[in-house]
């Protein structure tokens, strides 16, 4: 089996769904030459695991980047560009994001809109800084078509973020998050539409409701389970899957 | 034909829709008791069309209200209370927001954050404020099922939220403000969800491509053509409207 692509570069990697993808892809048979594992403080307590990760996989570099800080995101494209020299960057994996389980009761301006900033503003300053890189992969790797092995933008997505499916979950009230996640949902759509065109494939992605900090011990899923899933179908990713909304299981959602 | 309801409260409205939509329930053969006509600045030049509008119908009471301003928001439930006496709200039109143009190239993180707060934070937080009104307008009535008359609050989208047909649409990026709609549409979606029980209805309106200062004069549909649909659909909106995204002939939009 070839390499999902030679190099990736994962946010919001020292916990969860993040840590759990630079650990598969580093243990995977044919490794990415390049794992970019960042976060906002890879030498705080909170990189720890993450740094013992690294240590030892060589293929594994700790890059820092915040989401939400600009001079940080172009910070991380520097020390990116310079690894890959003139390769470019194949696949973007954007997995930071916060979570707030805010009702219409407890709603609180200021705590939306930080919500936005994480979890729509940064993934698209994110995908809109790397792109030079994603647009360099793109045209580099003799590949046609549009896959993860080429170049790509894949946007950590949740099915709180169905409008469709929304009426079903009453119980999940979640007024930013499940907005916020909405709000991505259509960046990806855009971005999608407007960079198919230059060989990037951009697709939000579902990971399941997994036992994470995030997801809480409630979860049916274990994120072994859940990163597994998504790796084999940002595998299977072609031309078609441009701007869909699938699960760990490569199961269609509805918008 | 019955008034549409016995109070109204329309934000935005001292131009394009929201000034439109005062002007036509204040012009119909039977106006509702109260349209509170609601903007930033009632006093400033800006309000002056609306000043002049209401200088003509007794209906009208204008009301200071700042949709991203929590103090105007409860300072505007406390007038809008003291005027209705114990009946409540009946209908709440969420019509104040922003456009904006901003390209992948072009999108700046503070304008992004600037209107998810107009647009999706505002019309949440003035729906919160004023729901001890529209619950008051729920019990009061003696209707049952859910509709305009009785308690409802109503959110004005756009097509362009649409993330089934965003594909469609390459020709206008608008990155900032379809996200922002397409969360807009989510709080429209989680609103019907938690309110319905509550006897409010919720539902998302796009107004058509209109000629409006947002709209601009390339837009098909005048300003009067668009309000016109509007006050027909929502007359027509029953209990299977709950959580709905329709358009301005009250056809069903795909999420």
């Amino acid at each position: 089996m070839a390499a999902l692509a030679r190099s990736v570069l994962v946010t919001g990697s020292n916990r969860g769904i993040g840590l759990e993808l630079v650990r598969q892809l580093a243990a995977s048979p044919r490794p990415p030459q390049h794992i970019f594992a960042t976060c906002r403080d890879p030498e705080g307590p909170r990189g720890k695991a993450l740094k013992e990760l690294a240590a030892q996989h060589a293929s594994i570099k700790l890059v820092q980047l915040d989401t939400v800080n600009l001079p940080s995101i172009r910070g991380a494209v520097g020390a990116v560009g310079s690894h890959l020299k003139d390769q470019g960057l194949n696949l973007l994996i954007n997995n930071a994001g916060v979570s707030s389980h805010a009702t219409l009761r407890s709603v609180d301006p200021q705590e939306m809109l930080a919500v936005f900033a994480t979890n729509v503003v940064g993934p698209l300053q994110v995908t809109k800084e790397f792109l030079p890189l994603l647009e360099q992969a793109a045209k580099g790797t003799g590949k046609e078509g549009l896959s993860c092995g080429r170049a790509a933008a894949i946007n950590i997505s949740t099915k709180l973020a169905s409008l469709g499916l929304c009426l079903g979950v009453p119980e999940a009230p979640m007024y930013p998050y499940r907005a916020s996640k909405a709000a991505q949902n259509m960046v990806t759509r855009c971005l999608a539409a407007e960079l198919q065109d230059k060989g990037i494939l951009c697709v939000a992605i579902h990971p399941g409701w997994v036992k994470t900090d995030m997801g809480t011990e409630k979860a049916p899923l274990t994120v072994e389970q859940s990163v597994r899933g998504i790796l084999t179908v940002l595998a299977s990713l072609s031309q078609d899957a441009s701007g869909a909304f699938l699960d760990w299981e490569g199961n269609c959602l509805p918008w």
